[in-house]
């Protein structure tokens, strides 16, 4: 071990950002959404790397479980950093997938560092890139025009306007692809009987021809009701994103779907990979190193998908600019990660915590940065707005179907509802 | 990309080294053995990365081709690298596993030369190690007490004698965890008839009880002569290697066979994990970072083996120190090899081509180098009268069969055999 590339200390801080009033499958966005930095400091004193979680009650205490650990680690060692950080979760946390969310995050945060340290990007530390710029979908919602007044917070309004019908979804497609120049779109859907639905993709297919779609109920749907959409949009989706719960529901809709399955809900850990193939559940996994162990994992996860022919595309939740750099440096690492990526960024980049400059949705792309580590860095004054904003708030967990119900008592979380 | 970090020159080297008269499904080992030695040289003049790969006419030449293609590429771009390489072999060699014996040996050196750029080891580069020293079985062999007098050349002996019978082996046996410390022990089988080499494993068991025994006859028996080894050796071996040819021909042998089956002949590129698989045609697999793509690319296998619950060892060939620390660094990495790995060290080490000092066989592991890169120098001389042997001994390619030819004219090569 060279001295100095030993850790000292990983500091996580929660924070709070703005997020649009966003419709799915469990109720909708509420104001603020929750992250976790973090800042993984060396030894050395000045070599700080960074990571990006999302936050919540539990998430955050695992996170602090892993600063108990990671101190005298070496950087370097991301395997034993991960094992170790698995074995002091597993006494309380029995599932491997919420486990996978904790050790990602440190394991980004160490390549940062290393890449710090070697002045080579993340990129350059997975193998280089195969491509300068990484394609993201525009990841289109059902949106209200505001956040209604409450308790006497005023209501909140957003450049974005309402969409709650085709014509609403086409017009957000137009000002994503006009503001970012998107290629492909993803709808969130879920959200209304599923004609309605079925309709914005035909609006979309009508308005955007030629362009990918994707369409992704979050489970809202049982087999009967996935296998119906399946067929109406036959030639229209790209794929159809988890139309219904679980590996074997999955399987079933797959057997008659014309277009492929995709999934992040039914396989989100490496145990779900064996059953999902065998069972032919899906034909394309949606990948996310938030869970599934950091840059490196994602690597061996796309190897997997190589050697049993399923495509490859990858999962956003709300997230801020570490998160999204992360995504692009692995991205454009892995050769068959060639469809366009999923991200929740033009929603929540204005109250970005990295200096601005060196990630820029253009051309529906982000070029990987080519500084050392992540390349990209904190501000440090910004961070502290977004962790006050965390503490004055007083949420602690995400909660989509409360905030609903607020406006809609009589909603309930129903999964799948048609 | 940083200046001084492309490519300038890729050197390739072919040596000839000392081999024993070993005796395998083929024939017999010749008198010398080939490889080719790879030094990257980056732009900055000063920093040489090193590779080994098996020599012979067409691997050479293939080489040859990679050297043209790789100057002013970035040696961090490894994927990129593999993929040129292939892209220019691909007209002419349809193998991807043949294919792959070239871009591994490219990736191995170039990961030496990102390691020596920036202080770290090969396993840092990797993700750290998970053992400090990596656990090899002891590779026994029939064999002569020497290589006959032929065409004017005197006979050639060793200091490891006859080992022929069962007595023999437990002999050679007893040396090699001497010499070494080994604790498990591999036999290379499909040299006698079948009862002859059960008897020599049974004797080993006799000799070592407790330690892990292996077989390993390079698909010299049917399935049914499969079957009843398999049958005859329950609860004796550790797993049973590469007894029949073909992926269903293991399938079949797998379903009645006691032990796990392990393979390198029927599994040896990407393309054949999903068919092997699907057929439960093996549940070890021998990996070989000089053929699966590099030492990234068999991170990557691993964790496909542990998605599929597959077992993990590590497969050689007659090779020198500079794989040796490869094979190290890649074994001390991956949490799931973690049963003994092959090496023919112990046949071909006293003519290696590194300064000596860096690998030490001892306790039957190898202690992960801590330097820079693989941790092992070449030394200058010692490869030039490598080389020179090479080049004087006109031999251009292995022939285990021609050479078991001059001593018995009869002898005919025939897979399956029994």
């Amino acid at each position: 071990m060279t001295l100095g590339t030993r850790i000292r200390e990983l500091a996580i801080t929660p924070i709070a950002f703005s997020d649009p009033p966003l419709l799915n499958s469990s109720g909708v966005h509420e104001p603020l959404a929750l992250r976790c930095v973090l800042q993984l400091v060396l030894e050395d004193g000045t070599t700080v790397g960074l990571g990006e979680s999302p936050g919540g009650t539990d998430r955050l205490e695992r996170l602090r479980t892993a600063a108990r650990v990671v101190p005298g680690m070496d950087v370097f060692d991301t395997t034993a950093i991960a094992a170790a950080i698995d074995a002091a979760l597993l006494p309380t946390v029995p599932s491997s997938h919420e486990r996978g969310w904790t050790t990602s995050a440190v394991e980004v945060a160490c390549l940062d560092a290393q890449g710090k340290l070697t002045g080579r990007s993340v990129s350059d530390l997975l193998g280089g890139t195969v491509r300068d710029a990484v394609p993201f979908a525009a990841y289109l919602f059902y949106k209200w025009a505001g956040h209604p007044a409450l308790d006497g917070r005023p209501a909140i309004g957003d450049d974005w306007g309402e969409a709650l019908d085709p014509a609403g979804i086409v017009e957000q497609a137009r000002l994503m692809q006009e503001r970012y120049g998107f290629r492909s779109f993803k709808l969130k859907g879920g959200v209304f009987p599923p004609d309605e639905e079925i309709a914005a993709i035909r609006a979309l297919a009508e308005a955007f021809p030629g362009r990918p779609l994707r369409l992704d109920p979050n489970t809202a749907w049982t087999v009967e009701t996935s296998r119906h959409v399946a067929r109406e949009l036959d030639g229209v989706l790209e794929y159809l994103e988890d139309p219904t719960p679980t590996i074997p529901g999955m399987a079933e809709v797959a057997r008659s779907a014309p277009m492929p399955l995709a999934t992040n809900m039914c396989v989100i850990a490496w145990e779900h990979l064996r059953p999902a193939i065998e069972q032919g559940a899906i034909q394309v996994l949606l990948t996310d190193h938030h869970y599934w162990g950091g840059l490196r994992r994602t690597r061996e996860l796309a190897a997997v998908c190589e050697a049993f022919g399923l495509g490859l595309s990858m999962h956003s939740n709300s997230h801020l600019g570490i998160s999204l750099a992360a995504m692009t440096h692995v991205a454009a690492a892995i050769p068959n990660l060639d469809t366009s990526c999923d991200t929740h960024y033009p929603w929540n980049s204005a109250d970005d915590i990295i200096v601005p400059g060196a990630l820029e949705l253009s051309d529906g792309c982000v070029k990987v940065p080519t500084g050392p580590g992540l390349g990209v860095e904190l501000d440090p004054e910004a961070l502290e707005r977004a962790h006050r904003r965390y503490v004055d708030s007083g949420i602690k967990d995400r909660d989509d179907t409360g905030y609903m119900q607020r406006f809609q008592p009589e909603y309930e979380r129903k999964l799948p509802r048609w």
